[in-house]
């Protein structure tokens, strides 16, 4: 194993130190692994906090500013935060018009974001969630009871986090999140494992010759292991499993996301593929992403997630963002 | 090797239909291989053409749009795009101020830019040439006489292309590029070598235990072959480097450039070092970016660029831009 770090220990406060050294617009609590808006708290406006294991990035803290949340929670590796950090987020952004959790499906942030609401109402915080389970490879997995939550919470994040900037309740902030979640599907293909810096070998055995389609977003297995195919099958497979379960149709927001270690040119060849699946079920990708949002470390490979818009939610996603990760408009 | 790629011939034209697919604002000509603004050539503005061989993505023809480059010409992978990509791309960019050549010091790209630059000048289209060239980490090397042209490009496209949209003659266009080159200074380390379709195996072997101290964008050697260290050794080693060239001081715009493979957790850990090296020296990073730019496939690896800020660069810097890979303020 060859990763750039100082410790297997110090990894996850190494990055947030440069996280904060980077993002002045940050305020980065290394500590006790909270990420913040520099500017705080805005009285009025529903706070948006999201969290889940590290090694995803650029989410969920490359996703904290203007037009997205309004605080992180950063786990360890691959492993859920603590109820303590997303109290004390749920806290901080907390301008007394409630919070949204914004969780992805895996059962240790399910359960801890549930205590960490729990415990936020009895200080008179009022918490709603979102549950994000947009991965359609498989319905229950390694560390999840349901689908699996992935790329749809870059679009969750990004969409309720524009309604929440314009001042709307809770409720409509969260009824737009679930919207996003409910119009959102997603699949990943794997062309190698991740190695975590923990374990120090790949998190499972892939063979030169094969592919894992479906995979999670820590090395979970997906449906089936399948030989190496080119981009365009491998996308076809991709887009026919969200197809059937959600047949695509007219204008969607588009993300083809890489695992972390696949070239960009790759992700844009695979992009091709699914611009052109979409013209033939006579849809299109009016709104697209291309890059590495929601990663695996060093995986190779790729997702697409497809999210059906309609005139408020591409409204939405078009307002201005200013964040580490995502930018736009402003 | 696995690539998500349907054929080793048409990786190239494959990614520039997703990249069209993708960006409706940019007009891609698959068949040449010439990326523009969708917006067309604007009259009494410099045009500003970049170029080189795919492979780096996002640059080139990620940093297409309002505020950076008019054009881009992508060679084949880690191959000079030819002069005519290069003639074409100008006459098409040219709005009567002439047009403006960046060019990354390789020996090929050199020869057909300055190819392409007398027959623009023969077809009266007025064209100044900068040469890009800030990697200390060797005089010459594999493709290149003198320094080779990295990371800085970036910073020259965006700064030059900043200083264009002021509608700034072509005389102080050139002159703000060449004072980004001369202020910047970069240093790459390699953890893995990259994998080329063509070859079909890694362009250089490195051992487990092993890295490589000054390594180029296409794999070339850099000054040494050394153990596997830490992230602060390692970017101990590329800061002095840098230091001992052009000494640290004041406000600088610095870049931690993944190679393609690398997570960006890793990248901000990186970051973290070099901000706490620069304040070791006194100086600071004003100004920074974090992530993938100048990549070199999948490769596994960082590199660093520092370039002294002024109040004029910094402006520049700070100005809207509009791409593909680079997008803020507007």
């Amino acid at each position: 194993m060859k990763k750039l770090i100082n410790g297997v220990d110090s990894v996850v406060p190494d990055a947030l130190r440069g996280l904060a050294a980077a993002h002045p617009g940050l305020r980065v609590d290394v500590d006790n692994q909270i990420v913040l808006r520099a500017s705080g708290a805005r009285p009025g406006k529903v706070g948006l906090v999201s969290g889940g294991g590290s090694g995803h990035e650029p989410l969920h803290a490359g996703f904290v500013g203007y037009g997205m949340l309004d605080a992180a929670c950063p786990g360890e590796i691959f492993t859920s935060p603590v109820p303590d950090q997303m109290i004390a987020a749920s806290e901080a952004v907390n301008g007394g018009a409630g919070v949204l959790h914004i969780v992805k499906n895996y059962t240790g942030d399910v359960l801890n974001f549930e205590m960490a609401a729990e415990l936020c109402a009895e200080e008179g915080v009022e918490v709603a969630s979102v549950l994000v389970d947009d991965d359609v490879a498989v319905q229950d997995s390694l560390y999840t009871a349901g689908r699996r939550g992935t790329g749809a919470t870059l679009f969750v994040e990004k969409i309720a986090g524009a309604m929440a900037e314009t001042g709307a309740p809770l409720a409509e902030v969260t009824r737009v999140a679930e919207a996003v979640d409910a119009r959102s599907r997603s699949f990943g293909v794997a062309l190698s494992a991740c190695t975590t810096p923990a374990a120090g070998k790949p998190t499972f055995d892939l063979k030169d010759t094969e592919v894992e389609l479906g995979i999670g977003i820590h090395g979970e297995p997906g449906r089936a292991r399948s030989a190496m195919r080119g981009a365009r099958e491998l996308v076809h497979t991709a887009m026919d499993a969200i197809d059937e379960d959600m047949p695509v149709s007219g204008d969607n927001l588009v993300m083809v996301n890489g695992m972390g270690g696949t070239p960009l040119i790759e992700l844009y060849i695979a992009f091709a593929e699914v611009s052109d699946y979409l013209a033939g079920k006579g849809a299109r990708a009016a709104r697209s992403l291309v890059g590495n949002y929601v990663t695996s470390l060093d995986m190779q490979g790729f997702s697409i997630t497809v999210c059906r818009l309609d005139d408020e939610l591409t409204r939405l996603w078009d307002a201005p963002v200013e964040t580490p990760g995502l930018r736009w408009g402003r």
